[in-house]
Formats: C-alpha cells, sequence, structure tokens
C-alpha cells in the first residue's frame, strides 16, 4: 500500500505567524515520516491522479472556464527549482501546463511596471501556471543588491497582496514555494556543477558572489514570508536539502490545489443525441 | 532486448516523388513488423534517450545557441495530435519544449500575414518547437472551404517553401508529420466522444460537418505533400488507426531529430579551477 503523510504539507508547511526561517532545518521531512522509496511510490501515485485532475481542469478552460493554479517557485541557485519543473509538473500534459521562468528584466521590462510581465504571464483558464522566480525577485535580489532604494521595494509588499488578491478573485488558486536550501548543501551542489563537465552550463560564476550575501537574503526572505503569507495566497517553505522530499512536498501542493478547484467534466453544450444521428448518417 | 524497427520511420514515412496519399493503409506500421507492447517498450527506451538529448540541446541554448526542432503536427480531427504531445512530448522536461496549438485566427491575426503568427511562435535556440496545426491550414481548411480565392492560396505553397528554408538555414530542424487517420477510424472516434461525458469537451458538432468534406481534405493534403515536402522540410506521413504506432513513429522522428544536431555538452565559458577556489574559500 502507498504510504502516505502523517501531516498533509499544506498544514505542515505553511507559513503562519512567527514562523522562523533560519530555525527551520533544510535537511528535515516534515509531515513525511517514511524514507526516500516510500515517497517516490507517492510521488508516482499522486503523479497519476493530478494527471487525472488536470485534465478535467484543461477540459474546464477549453469550454470557456476561467479557473486555474499558478504555482510560484522560488529558492537560492540549486535549491531544485528546475527538478520540480522537470519530475513534477513533467508528470501532467505538457498542453496544461503554462510555464514561465523570469531572469533579469530585458531593457523593455526595466521600463515597465515590475508587475507587467507577471500579468503577461498569468495563466490563462484551464491551466497550471508555474512561475520559476517571480515578482518576488523584485523584493529578493532587488532588496540585497540594492538595486532600488528602500522607499522603492518597501511599499511592493502591500502591492504584491493586493495584485495576488486580485488574481485569486479571477479565479486562480496561487501556490507559493520557497525551496529551503542550506548552505552546506548548495555549495555541494556547485561543488558538483564544477566537477561535471555535463553540468558546466548550469554553473554562473555570479552565482558565488550571490552566495556571499547569503544572510542578507535569509532576511528578504523572511521579510517575504512575514508580509506576504496571506489567507488568499499562503507561502510553504519545503526542506530542499532531500531533493525526492521537496518533490514529493511539492507535487502534494500541487494535487491539493487543482482538486480544491472541485471541477467536474464540463457538460455537452450540443444536443448528444442528435449528434449521434448525425454522425450515423453520414456515407462513411 | 529491445525489438527495433525493420525500416526506420525516417525513410519508411518520408514522403517522396508519385506518394499517394489515397494508398496508403491508415492501419499499417510501416517499418515495424512488432506488436504493440514490443512498440511501448521501444517507446519508452526512446523516450529515456530523448529526455538525454534533449537536455544537451537546452543546455545548448542555455549557452547562446540558436539550434532548435520544430516538429509540425497536422492531421484531420481525432487524428491524435493531442496525444502525441502527452505521450510523446510528455516524455521530456517541460522547460524544453515550445509548445503552441493553432486555432481559427483572432481578428488580429488575420489582419496580418498568415505566416506572422508562426514566425512569433518559432522555437527559440535550444527548445523542441511543437505546432498543433499550423501554417498548413492555410492552405487546408482554407482551401477546402474557399475562405480565400485560389490566386490567395494559390501561391502559398511556394511562399511556405521559402519560408521553411529561412527558418533551416537560421539552424532549426523541421519535422513536419501528417497523422493519418481512416474516415471510419474517426467514425469511431468521434462516437467515443458522444458516448463518454468525460470526452464531451473534445467534441465540436463542426468536426461533422468537416467530416463530410473528406474527399476535398484528402484533395488538399496531398497538394501539401506533393508540393512542400522539400529536402530541406520533408513530411512524414504516418498512419494513425494505431495509437501506439503513431506515437512510436513520432517519438522515433523527434529523437532523430535532436541527435542529427550532434550537440556536445558546452564548454565552461569559466576558468573551472578559479571558480573551485572560489567557491572553497567561503566560510560556508
Amino acid at each position: 500500500m502507498t504510504k502516505t503523510w502523517s501531516t498533509p504539507p499544506q498544514e505542515a508547511l505553511r507559513v503562519g505567524p512567527g514562523f522562523d526561517l533560519a530555525a527551520l532545518d533544510a535537511s528535515s521531512h516534515p509531515g513525511w515520516e517514511h524514507g526516500r522509496s516510500s515517497a517516490e511510490n507517492k510521488l508516482e501515485a499522486d503523479g497519476n491522479r493530478l494527471s487525472e485532475v488536470q485534465e478535467r481542469l484543461y477540459a474546464h478552460g477549453r469550454t470557456g472556464g476561467s479557473r486555474a493554479v499558478l504555482l510560484v517557485l522560488q529558492g537560492m541557485d540549486t535549491s531544485g527549482k528546475g527538478g520540480i519543473v522537470r519530475h513534477v509538473l513533467g508528470m501532467v500534459d505538457p498542453q496544461g501546463v503554462q510555464l514561465r521562468s523570469f531572469g533579469v528584466p530585458t531593457e523593455k521590462e526595466r521600463s515597465q511596471h515590475y508587475l507587467q510581465r507577471i500579468r503577461e504571464a498569468l495563466p490563462v483558464g484551464g491551466r497550471i501556471g508555474v512561475f520559476d522566480r517571480s515578482h518576488y525577485e523584485d523584493v529578493l535580489v532587488v532588496r540585497v543588491n540594492e538595486l532600488v532604494p528602500r522607499e522603492v521595494w518597501e511599499p511592493r509588499y502591500d502591492e504584491i497582496n493586493a495584485f495576488e488578491r486580485e488574481v485569486v478573485d479571477a479565479g486562480t488558486v496561487v501556490v507559493k514555494v520557497m525551496l529551503h536550501v542550506s548552505p552546506e548543501e548548495q555549495k555541494a551542489r556547485l561543488r558538483e556543477r564544477l566537477e561535471r563537465p555535463d553540468k558546466y552550463w548550469k554553473y554562473n560564476p555570479n552565482d558565488v558572489d550571490e552566495r556571499a550575501r547569503w544572510p542578507a537574503y535569509r532576511e528578504a526572505y523572511q521579510a517575504v514570508l512575514d508580509r506576504t503569507s496571506t489567507e488568499h495566497a499562503p507561502w510553504f517553505v519545503v526542506p530542499a536539502d532531500s531533493k525526492w522530499y521537496a518533490r514529493l512536498a511539492v507535487g502534494a501542493l500541487v494535487l491539493d490545489a487543482v482538486e480544491s478547484l472541485g471541477l467536474d467534466w464540463p457538460p455537452a453544450d450540443f444536443d448528444v443525441e442528435a449528434e449521434k444521428a448525425r454522425l450515423d448518417a453520414q456515407p462513411f
């Protein structure tokens, strides 16, 4: 039998008042008391279920429905965002996934409001949208590196909450995930990228510079979690030193989000019997 | 041991001079002398290989490379285009796939040259682009339903060849696939959509009207194959009454296309040893 959670991740990992990022062990497995192979079995089972409910969501979108899911992925370099996309979102029909990676803004993007490129990438009805990095970079890398003065980034937390309120009111379930990797594990993963020629392409010398600012990033993440984990769009902090745990947890969070929509197959908007007769009447 | 092709699909299914669509049995399995379960094993093996070479292609794109693959999928309703996306492209990392479905042009698209929306959707370097329907609709549905006069659609074959020449010259391997389903199998698949409430959403009454124009569509497809199966961007006609065969064949064609790029892992554009030293020197 497939083993399951002792506490579901939507409870065990949710950021509430008083959450302390520095106190969370990145190698822990909250809510999961079994090992890796049980987790892999559970993820496979969740993937099959996700594939089913995702098809219902897609059908809903194809028949004019506006409900959607948005997964926001944040985390330091090497925290495993790409692996989540590959191994979790890879379990569902590519037609149903709308993926967008946010890098350094282009010149055009810089000339616009920072939420403009985010708005343009929101999932359309019926899709699971995935943001690999997001508008949160505008209060993370931007704050840590002082790319704009405090009076510019400070109001953004409230703006982001208001923006996400709009998104949720329009029918999208927003799931925000921070993949939490320890500095030690990050160092080991960067080392691996430098040791394996098939991983060189993932390495960027700037990652080491950013790493030096770890304490400032932790502070900036803590501020994000304190100020933007709302009732309508909560944060989940996923310990990510064990990749298998992070994938299991994010898979469960996405599945829960799609299931929470409670969608059934859309009814026929045509006369089924009349269409059968029309089809049968054709000579071939 | 995994069974394999007697003739590889890139030979067995390629459209050359004198190809006659009406003479091709949609339930045949050219080049494959084994059954369904051997085909499923082979597709899984091909999928693992595809996942590997696709990652090299993606790495190439991430380091500034411009090579790409474009899979163009055409076929009548129910021919299985969506299933190809789900089961074949679903085997690779969603980050590496750039999928675009072309429906009835929007008002804005209608005001532009018919190739404009196609150009905008071409895969960027490092991606496998997939067109679910394409610019070929502008010489298929448009021709069959006389949406524009002959003097407008007639020159399009040459325009399309010239356009695809540009795409290929820019570094993209173009694989054009027509999924060939028989009228009998199509009728059975439409019937199933009318019998299963979980499939109603896939049914469109217009499909039955289009079906009545089958002979005209066959003629229009024959013209496409006669006039646009070029050396640089050949067509492959895949018998699609057996879904397992169609998926096997398209999987093999896509794998061959990515492998034909002959890409290796990109070299480091930084000093590996210096970076190791920099990383090791950090206190955490």
